[in-house]
């Protein structure tokens, strides 16, 4: 019996991994279609956003079915309850990718991002493909040194999230409205990504060391 | 023991319906301060948002305790989860409220939503504060008409979302950068609330008829 519980717990892990590996995937593409407005990249991205869905809806069946059948306590709970808030973090990535993309898209064959704002866009997708390779490495290991560079790359997008701003404020912008519109979102897109990578650095880390890093907060 | 568990569970209900109405005075109170650039409003709702957050820690505490204590299988135990999930609905919706009355203290005394825009942003305030209420009695009584209700007030959200684009991008658009940025994210806020907002019909109807209303999403 524990056998078998041990198998499916390990399923639930893999899954997570796969799906962050999809995440990462996904989200290393967007950054790739907005930066050259790449159509057919953008389309790939909107397209495989449903396997991820399938990927955490599958998940959280088994996740509700080993609860059942198992009832299991003490830190096989924690493992499963975290992988249900985790799924939904990186269901939301995939979606935050998604979004994206569709920017990349809807300006095609026009570049979304202006060139004043090119490098601040590149630094976040830098950073948010960081952000996605180290949750798939921190899934995979469970080193939690990622979820220590996974916090500092939220940091970063945070930072430059900021700097949008600034170009947009300041007083060389001159691009359209639209441009303004799309840097919004996207600068809004990449900055939430980073949140959900540091919400499931923080689960893995409380699953490690049983300390929470800072107030319970959901992504 | 079964009278204790259903004392429990009925207090799980009874904290996710508090949650609600928390996050329906935050949105009622943030939409006011958005419209009449009422500081002490906006202070009110970001101070607030705390309280949110703790009563979602708790609940979340007493779900991994029930599910420890009682190993619930079948309905009970879907019960349990989807309150896991509700909670972290409720809490993104008041998150949103915050950052709507965040948008509202940054821009006082001014008023962050141009004339141009104001109908369009009243319509999304109103219907906004009909899915937080909707949620409210959605939760307190199960009432399925509530879900569908829910699902209305968001597709009408998604259309005013839409027109505020078409706002900004029209000919007559004569706002400034940080005006167009305003609007933008302030959209965004009030669309991603209506998701949220579906999001938990769809777990209600779930929990009382056994369907699923369309494919599985997250918010």
């Amino acid at each position: 019996m524990r056998q078998i519980f041990e198998a499916e717990l390990r399923q639930v892990g893999d899954d997570l991994a796969e799906m962050s590996r999809l995440v990462e995937s996904a989200i290393t593409k967007a950054g790739k279609a907005l930066r050259e407005a790449d159509l057919q990249l953008a389309q790939e991205v909107i397209a495989s956003d449903k396997t991820i869905d399938q990927l955490e809806a599958s998940l959280d069946e088994r996740c509700v079915h080993l609860l059942a059948q198992q009832a299991p306590v003490a830190t096989d709970l924690r493992v499963i309850v975290s992988a249900l808030r985790m799924s939904a973090s990186l269901e939301r990535m995939g979606d935050l990718a998604r979004h994206v993309a569709q920017v990349a898209r809807g300006r095609y064959p026009a570049k979304a991002i202006v060139p004043a704002a090119a490098d601040i866009f590149a630094k976040m997708d830098e950073a948010a493909v960081h952000v996605a390779e180290r949750t798939t490495r921190l899934l995979e290991s469970r080193d939690l040194e990622m979820a220590q560079a996974i916090e500092r790359d939220d940091d970063l997008l945070d930072e430059l999230h900021q700097e949008t701003f600034g170009a947009l404020l300041g007083d060389e912008w001159d691009g359209t409205v639209q441009e303004a519109v799309d840097i919004t979102l996207v600068g809004r897109y990449y900055e939430r990504f980073g949140d959900h990578g540091v919400s499931i650095a923080k689960r893995v880390s409380f699953l490690v060391t049983g300390d929470f890093p800072e107030d319970h907060q959901q992504p």
